[in-house]
């Protein structure tokens, strides 16, 4: 008996997937493994790859196989969301053609590349004509996918990480906080001003310890390391696939905190990744929900549960021991407010969960400028210490600490920033829910126990994969629309104790 | 202008190229890095990519254009020698449908599984019905290309390691071998049997450290960090791409011999991979000629370089910082004949090159009767048992020492073993030549600079590729086609001084 459209999609699929898996893995060894030299041929891959993979996705044969798919009125709910994933997939790939693909993924290459020297010199004239011709390319995706899917050209950006996401309705949600932040960040400046000193922790913290505790941390919250490992990058992410999962970090042996937080923040990314429904592996229904569902575990995992006193509780007898720590700057309470002090920086990866709006805001800004063309590239550097200015009152000291700091524009990701503030509004959302539902959370965690935290998370949201939209999913999870609420509710609880 | 169909097969090479470059590094992956529950999810990745390139290799388009090319009167002689090796590489692919590759790549992928455990338990009885299916499929495909290719079963297989490799001509080179080697053997025994005692080398020997002397001898031998790297796999080899190589090691902390010289014979792999001609990267004129003059690149560093006195002169007092060693036993004549020492042994990876061409000859002569329907696999033990026992007078005490020690055969690679030896006699050729050439080679050597010879190398080998047949480039190489001779005296004037 010959396949349903349904059956031959899911086989494509499957095979595309096998594909995404196979760049997923190049990419990561491009980051943690591969020596300078290998860039070239690297990139050849990287770029032959993306052409198969699109045209696996832009056979000839598929829109029909979609519209069969769509009308087949056997399939299950979760059949459904699948053909809808495969046809939302299908209509960005569709929507550009195979060089423009290759054109982009050769040039992005090639300016992370680059990148990573200019960064550490703080060069962004060498960057610029490289940057330049990524915005290029962008810019020409961004326009043939706003047409095929009818919204603005920024909006198709966001669409490819943030389904169904409108740059107008995070306007909405991103001024609510903007009207808060300020003088909230102010009070929260001046309570910790008036506080108790902090007491700094003396390293160095010899990088293979760092690594050894946070393994042990990982583990705790449910890492399983049959799938999964744990490298060094010039820039922490989370990749891999689904069943095997690569999380980075960079140690600084001057202070373990900052390394530590970003094991505990990809670790969350790590658990969504491997809690997603088994059975619909390499399917677009088996998939994460999209960045901002992504970002929320990460974050959910970071700053709801990684910085609360429970955490610390449990936490800081093995800090001492890894570390050597004693005396009162190892003490539960001091080692929280290091935690939790919050601060203005430039850098938006080392910025607390107060400022880090901030620099999404700046970001997201800038970024739909560019995309509109409102922002020149070399424009940029100035254009990013204004807007750093605007809203935060400070300016970088050099482009390393302004605009050169973040891989993203860099490797041709535009749209993708505000994804990180929806996830911590969606986070402290789904923390909020959980600690609600199952009130053994939080005692459980000071014990070093992630169980029923994990247990929750499985069932509300990892288990879901892409079965609803996002907003549905948050809706079920927690019984009401995203918001900001408990995301402006948690700060003032942890930050003013109100 | 249209593309010329010389052009057009060099596009599609360079992508195929690209595509095994990836499968290559997720093998290497696999080896190196992959945790267990990965393997699902990697097994799918490598069978889709594997089935994406038979595609475009059997395109066809491929066959027209391969003819056009072929007619085209403008091509210099390097494209000339790439449109053979694009023939040669088609009618392997085109020869076999896709039904039969796919049912071999199971059937390997089975009995592989299967050999691991039948090997371990010494239960030749378990493996053997996947074993005669591998054989079935293997001798199917054998029949299928010696039909296209116009040569024997056996040949045909042999083709697909070393082009236009006959076991006729390697008859008639083993032939050579076998009747000078068991005198030898008794002669090299005895005088080692006659001469000092060997004083063993006190561990144990630190991985860390192993690692990092390494690093410093494969420096010397010219290796380049900056397109590979070093890593840990269970089975050692040199993997990666031509600008990306990726050399694996194991450490034993009882012996650092075995992992320092593996390293170095891989190192030798390494330098021809990484010295192949730039300019023709990605087309097969590019690649290295095949697997005899591969082992020949390997076997001249381990064994005719890197076990000869210069080295050990430059190398014992390094060996001696390292591992704190002093004394006699760490006496660069000690370390000589450790390093030189000749046994009568039943494993082949353990083999020392006197001993070595026995086990080699032993697989060419059971693997050709099986191939030609003259040995059937439920006599592969005794046959193996005998024919060691005839060609070096032991018995192995059981099949895991005896017929289930190797691979190779399970895992669908017949045709291979002759290369090794092959290669044995290239690396002597190419070495007493390179000497005869440059006899500042060993003195340079004996101070740790192997400029020289690699400089030659690179001149007469690695910069050819693919533009010489294998006979060609030994005869252009050394002023005479391949022969044991070479071999033959450096055994003599290595084992017996004369």
């Amino acid at each position: 008996m010959s396949k349903t459209p349904y059956q031959d999609l899911e086989d494509r699929f499957r095979r595309m997937d096998a594909v995404s898996g196979a760049l997923s893995m190049l990419h990561w060894d491009m980051s943690a493994m591969m020596p300078p030299g290998g860039v070239d041929s690297r990139t050849e891959q990287l770029a032959v790859l993306q052409t198969l993979h699109h045209a696996m996705l832009t056979d000839p044969a598929v829109p029909d196989l979609l519209d069969g798919a769509q009308a087949d009125v056997h399939l299950d709910i979760w059949q459904q969301a699948n053909v809808q994933g495969m046809r939302r997939t299908w209509v960005h790939a569709a929507a550009i053609d195979a060089d423009l693909v290759e054109a982009t993924s050769r040039a992005c290459a090639k300016c992370e590349t680059v990148w990573r020297d200019a960064r550490k010199n703080s060069d962004f004239k060498t960057i610029l004509p490289h940057l330049e011709e990524v915005l290029n390319l962008t810019r020409q995706q961004a326009e043939a996918k706003a047409d095929k899917l009818g919204v603005s050209p920024y909006d198709a950006l966001l669409d490819q990480y943030e389904p169904q996401g409108r740059a107008a309705e995070i306007d909405v949600v991103f001024a609510d906080l903007k009207g808060f932040l300020p003088d909230f960040l102010d009070d929260v400046l001046s309570r910790q001003a008036s506080g108790p000193a902090l007491l700094p922790l003396q390293g160095p913290f010899p990088a293979a310890q760092q690594k050894a505790l946070g393994k042990t941390f990982m583990t705790a919250l449910g890492f399983d390391f049959n799938h999964g490992r744990l490298d060094e990058s010039h820039h922490p992410f989370c990749g891999g696939t689904y069943d095997d999962v690569r999380l980075t970090t960079r140690y600084d042996e001057a202070d373990f905190i900052s390394a530590l937080m970003g094991v505990l923040h990809e670790t969350g990314h790590a658990l969504y990744d491997q809690g997603l429904p088994k059975q619909w592996r390499g399917q677009p229904v088996g998939a994460d929900r999209g960045m901002s569902i992504h970002e929320s575990q990460s974050l959910l995992m970071e700053m709801q549960a990684c910085r609360s006193p429970e955490f610390l509780h449990y936490a800081a007898p093995l800090l001492r021991e890894t570390f050597n720590g004693s005396g009162e700057a190892w003490s539960e309470d001091n080692l929280t407010r290091l935690y939790t002090k919050v601060e203005k920086g430039f850098i938006r990866v080392d910025a607390d969960e107060v400022t880090y709006p901030a620099h999404v805001i700046l970001r997201f800004n800038l970024e739909r400028a560019a995309i509109q063309g409102d922002l020149q590239m070399a424009d940029l550097p100035g254009a990013w210490n204004d807007g750093l200015k605007a809203i935060l009152g400070i300016t970088p000291p050099s482009d390393r600490e302004g605009c050169l700091q973040d891989i993203h524009w860099f490797d041709g990701a535009w749209g993708y920033f505000p994804t990180y503030t929806l996830g911590a509004m969606t986070a402290a959302q789904f923390f909020a829910k959980a600690k609600a539902d199952q009130p053994e959370i939080l005692p459980s965690i000071a014990k070093g126990d992630f169980a029923p935290l994990l247990g929750w998370l499985r069932d509300h949201v990892h288990a879901k994969g892409c079965l609803l939209s996002t907003s549905d999913l948050i809706q079920d999870a927690t019984g009401e629309p995203l918001n900001a609420a408990h995301f402006k509710a948690h700060l003032k609880a942890r930050y003013l104790g109100s």
